[in-house]
């Protein structure tokens, strides 16, 4: 059997109790860390947690060779940690699949996730986010962020934007770069959704015990330090009232 | 100090090792539970794992009585543990919001939410999800539902939607009677998006042990027997390889 467990957002203790009940019964553990930034995340105490040995796996395993997970979970339980919410990223459904296609059953633990936390923190109500986008690193460009946007603008919808990251490398995009970036498409684009006037929401490190909350003007925030990675962003749409006494009593807002 | 605590979507599993944390080393805990269902939980069992009492408030203390809470989270830590992930529903945001504004300080703890848990179990892409909507009874018809459903299909979106409940009643909707509510919004408005013959995906206890995903055309799901609420309904847009893969496979679409 394979399992995928979430890890939440911040350091060990975003797991469940279901699933430190899951990775403590596994015959094997893995970790996977690279889909998502984990902030906080000690491999030591996630092993003397679970009272067992966790394998860290990368991409290069995950991706291409997760032959030894397939062929453990065919003999006993293995339980695979992976960042936020498991399944978000591409590569835990396709490894599902392939499981399940050889006739391994899976399951899935659900954790906290930054979809759902990024209304949860900030105050905006969830069924006024339209899709999600994450904004790539410069080397690698895409109008996709800026076209979520203009598209859930013109219906009044919040857009959450995620921000890019190499783990491999050690590079996690921040907000100030993300923030740069729209406005470098805003300026080739120009459908004016993204400009110094344009009222964003900073989270950094969402759901850790030193997250931030920032709403304010692009102009202002850009250059703020929220602090380390990971940072993501809210472009909010149409404010209801509480929405706006949120930004502006959570976030520190000048609306 | 007034903590936020969410207790995810199953039981007592859900609740994460941060929330478990906050819960434990709070003077005062209190549980919601009727902004949303949170299926096999049990009060007794609750209060052992915390090792304290926990009262149970409903709509009425929470929305227009909360002075007690308010009054000891100023002499005090009060935890407040509500189903799914806090400050989804608008009730957590005002209280939190009116506690910040006398002064008390305030955190969130995220936790396993529908939200995210749906792209995860029924493996389509959460970037592809447009806003969610919640399908109400028959006694307070919207068009919402149908009307998120048509602009999210437009775009090749997929849709979430809740459904209704009154935890005072005993009331939860079932994915049967949601479909059929919006058959009926379908004949009403006529724009094709929601028929016999659309692909829908049933969560029924997501996040639970028993938890259940089926994917299939509405005429043959409607009659489905789910088992007991929670239930939630998606509705696919334009679906990836990978996407359609997974709802056969995982869902047992015959797609």
């Amino acid at each position: 059997m394979l399992v995928f467990v979430g890890m939440g957002l911040c350091g060990l203790e975003g797991l469940t109790l279901a699933g430190l009940r899951e990775a403590r019964g596994a015959d094997w553990v893995y970790l996977e860390h690279y889909t998502s930034l984990l902030p906080g995340l000690n491999l030591r105490s996630l092993e003397e947690l679970l009272g067992k040995p966790v394998r860290v796996v990368d991409r290069r395993v995950l991706e291409e060779g997760p032959g030894e997970i397939l062929e453990r979970a065919r003999r006993g339980k293995v339980v695979l940690l992976v960042p936020g919410d498991p399944m978000v990223a591409t590569t835990h459904v396709s490894l599902r699949l392939t499981a399940e296609k050889e006739g391994i059953a899976t399951a899935v633990i659900p954790s906290p996730s930054i979809l759902s936390a990024a209304p949860g923190l900030t105050g905006l109500q969830s069924y006024k986010f339209g899709r999600s986008a994450t904004i790539p690193f410069r080397d690698n460009p895409s109008t996709v962020p800026y076209d979520t946007l203009v598209e859930n603008a013109a219906r009044g919808l919040h857009t959450l934007l995620l921000l890019d990251l190499r783990a491999e490398e050690g590079r996690y995009m921040l907000a100030g770069e993300g923030m740069e970036i729209m406005l470098e498409l805003e300026e080739r684009m120009g459908k004016g959704v993204f400009t110094p006037d344009t009222l964003v929401v900073v989270l950094a490190r969402a759901g850790c015990p030193d997250g931030k909350v920032r709403a304010g003007r692009v102009r202002r925030l850009k250059g703020e330090d929220f602090g380390p990675p990971p940072h993501s962003l809210v472009v909010p749409g149409k404010l209801h009232f509480l929405e706006e006494e949120a930004l502006r009593v959570i976030g520190g807002a000048e609306i």
